[in-house]
C-alpha cells in the first residue's frame, strides 16, 4: 500500500493487528485513533487502558499472556496500597503505575491526552502516531439490569458477566476530535477498523462529533475487520452485547453495524459462508485466518486488510 | 506521666522524639498533631510529607538514614515515570507510592485526610492518634528574593538554600481544626512541642484558628523542645530561617518565639548558658541530651520533657 494509513483501535485485538500493519507499511505512515471511553481515574491517576495496550504491545512491553501491562511487572506499590485499604479491583504493576504518573503529572499541568500521550509514545519508542481520539472527557456508561456502570466497574470490576442493556458515551456530545483526528480520517489512503467491540471500543471514537460524518464521506478505502468469529469474539463480550443490544452475533452483524461506513469487512475463514450475505450488503467480504496467534498470523492479517484497501481502492 | 500527651510535630525531629515517648508513656495515650503545610499534590498523588515520616517512624519502616521514605524501597514506578518525561526533583518509592494511591484514593472518594490517616495508620500498626492538624487545604508558601515558592519546591525542589523573606499559609485564616484537634489540646495531661522548625512545621498547626487560643489558655503544662542546639539546627534550614526572619538563631530565640505558649523549654547541654536568659522570661530552661541520636537517646529527651511537664505542673 502506498500512502497513509489510519487504524481505530480499542484494546487487545487492535493492538496484535496493528502490531501486524507495522510490519507491513512503515510505521512512520500510520496513524492510530484511540478509544478513550474506557478511561479512568483511581488512586488520583489518570489510566487509559487502551492506548496503553497499544503503546506497550506496539513497543515490545506488554504482558502478551494477559493481552495488557506490562511484561514482567512487580506490583510493590498496588500490593502496599492495598495493605492500606484501597480498593482491590483494578491491579497496576509498578512500571504501568510509573507510566500513569508521567501520564497525571502532564494532565495535571494542563496539557491536553494527546501531547501527553504523544510525549509517552515518543519515549517508548513508538514510531506510528497514537491519537486519543479526543482530549475531551468521553466516558462509556454500561446500562445493565442492576443499574448504570462506569466501564472499568462493569468489565474489570464485575468480569463483564452483565448483560448490557444499552450503552451511553458520556461528554461525547461535547467532545471535540483531538488534533489530528480528522485530518488523518480525511488525508490517509486507506482507513482501517481494527478488529475491536463495534460498540465499547470502536462505538466511542465514532460517538466524537465530526469522526462518523468524515467516515461517511471519505473518498479512501474503509475496511473493518471482523472481532467476531464463529458466532465467538476471541476475547471479551462482543458477542453476548452484540446480542443483548438486538444484533446476529456474527460477522454478517458486525457488517450490519458497520453499514455506509465501510468498503470491506475482512472475516474468518470459519466464517466464509457468510460472505455472500455479507456481499448482499454491498460491503466486499474478504475471508482470512483472522487468529492473530503470533506475529506471523498478525502480519498475514494485516496484509489481508490492507490488500482488501488496495482492491476496493482500484 | 499520668494522663494523656498531645505533641505538636513536624517531620523527622518529631518523630524521633516522639519514638522516645512512645517508648515512655503507652503509645494509646499520645495524640500527634501534624502539619500539613508541607502536603503537596505531585502525579496526581497526594503526599503528605511530614504526616509520612512520623508514621513510618513509629511504625518501623523509616529509612533512618535518609529520615524519610520506606526503609529500602525499591522505585520502579518513579524510574519508569522519569523515563517517561515526569520531573524528576521528587523522589518516592514504590511502598510509599502504595500509601500514596491508598489515600488519594480516600481522598478522592470525599474522606476528610484525617479519616484517611487515621485508616492507614491503624493498617500500619500505630498505636498513637496521629491528626493532621486540619483537613482543609492548608500551604506553607515561602517567600524568597526569587518570588513566592511552593513549600516543597522551596525544600526539596531548591534544597532549601533559599534565603526566607517570609512566610505564609496558605488557606489557614479559613482552615478548621481536624475533629479531636482542640479537644486533644483541652484535656491532655500534658502538651509538647516537638523539636521541630519553629516556623514551617510548628507554624502551619499554630496557624490553625483555635489552636494558638487553646494553647494560650490551656491549663496543662506545654514544653517545647529546641531543635536549635548551639546556634544550628541538627536538620534542615531553621537557623538561617531564624536569623533572616529577624530572630536569633539560638535556644533563646526559640524560647522567644514560644513565648507566651509555653511554661518550659528543653535545651541541649551545649546551650546551657543560655538558661539563665530564658527562665528572665518566664520559661523554665531544662538542660539536657537534646541529640537523638539513637533509641536510649530519644526516650532520655522524651523523659526529659515529660518530666518537666510534671515539675511545672506540680
Amino acid at each position: 500500500m502506498d500512502g497513509s494509513l489510519t487504524v481505530i483501535a480499542g484494546g487487545v485485538g487492535a493492538a496484535r493487528f496493528l502490531q501486524g500493519a507495522l510490519a507491513v507499511v512503515p510505521p512512520e505512515t500510520v496513524t492510530i485513533l484511540g478509544n478513550v471511553g474506557d478511561d479512568l481515574a483511581i488512586y488520583g491517576l489518570h489510566v487509559s487502558p487502551d492506548l496503553d495496550t497499544v503503546l506497550y504491545t506496539l513497543t515490545g512491553w506488554i504482558d502478551e499472556d494477559k493481552g495488557w501491562g506490562v511484561r514482567g511487572d512487580t506490583s510493590r506499590a498496588l500490593d502496599r496500597a492495598r495493605e492500606l485499604g484501597a480498593p482491590a479491583w483494578f491491579w497496576l504493576g509498578d512500571l504501568d503505575i510509573g507510566l500513569h504518573l508521567a501520564r497525571t503529572e502532564r494532565l495535571r499541568r494542563g496539557e491536553p491526552l494527546s501531547a501527553a500521550t504523544a510525549e509517552i509514545a515518543e519515549a517508548l519508542g513508538l514510531r506510528a502516531r497514537l491519537l486519543p481520539v479526543t482530549d475531551d472527557r468521553l466516558r462509556t456508561i454500561v446500562e445493565t439490569d442492576d443499574g448504570d456502570l462506569e466501564f472499568q466497574e462493569y468489565y474489570v470490576g464485575r468480569g463483564h458477566r452483565d448483560v448490557v442493556r444499552g450503552l451511553r458515551f458520556e461528554g461525547a456530545e461535547g467532545a471535540r476530535p483531538a488534533p489530528g483526528v480528522l485530518e488523518a480520517l480525511r488525508e490517509s489512503a486507506a482507513i482501517v477498523i481494527a478488529p475491536s467491540n463495534p460498540f465499547i471500543s470502536v462505538g466511542p471514537v465514532l460517538a466524537v462529533p465530526g469522526v462518523r460524518e468524515v467516515l461517511v464521506e471519505r473518498s479512501a478505502p474503509c475496511i473493518a475487520v471482523s472481532p467476531i468469529v464463529a458466532g465467538e469474539a476471541l476475547r471479551g463480550p462482543a458477542a453476548g452485547m452484540m446480542r443483548s443490544l438486538g444484533h446476529e452475533a456474527s460477522a454478517l452483524g458486525v457488517a450490519r453495524i458497520y453499514g455506509g461506513l465501510i468498503d470491506a469487512l475482512v472475516i474468518d475463514e470459519a466464517d466464509a459462508a457468510l460472505a455472500p450475505d455479507i456481499e448482499a450488503l454491498g460491503i466486499h467480504a474478504v475471508v482470512a485466518d483472522t487468529i492473530m496467534r503470533d506475529a506471523a498470523a498478525r502480519e498475514g492479517l494485516a496484509r489481508a486488510a490492507l490488500d482488501a484497501a488496495g482492491a476496493v481502492h482500484a
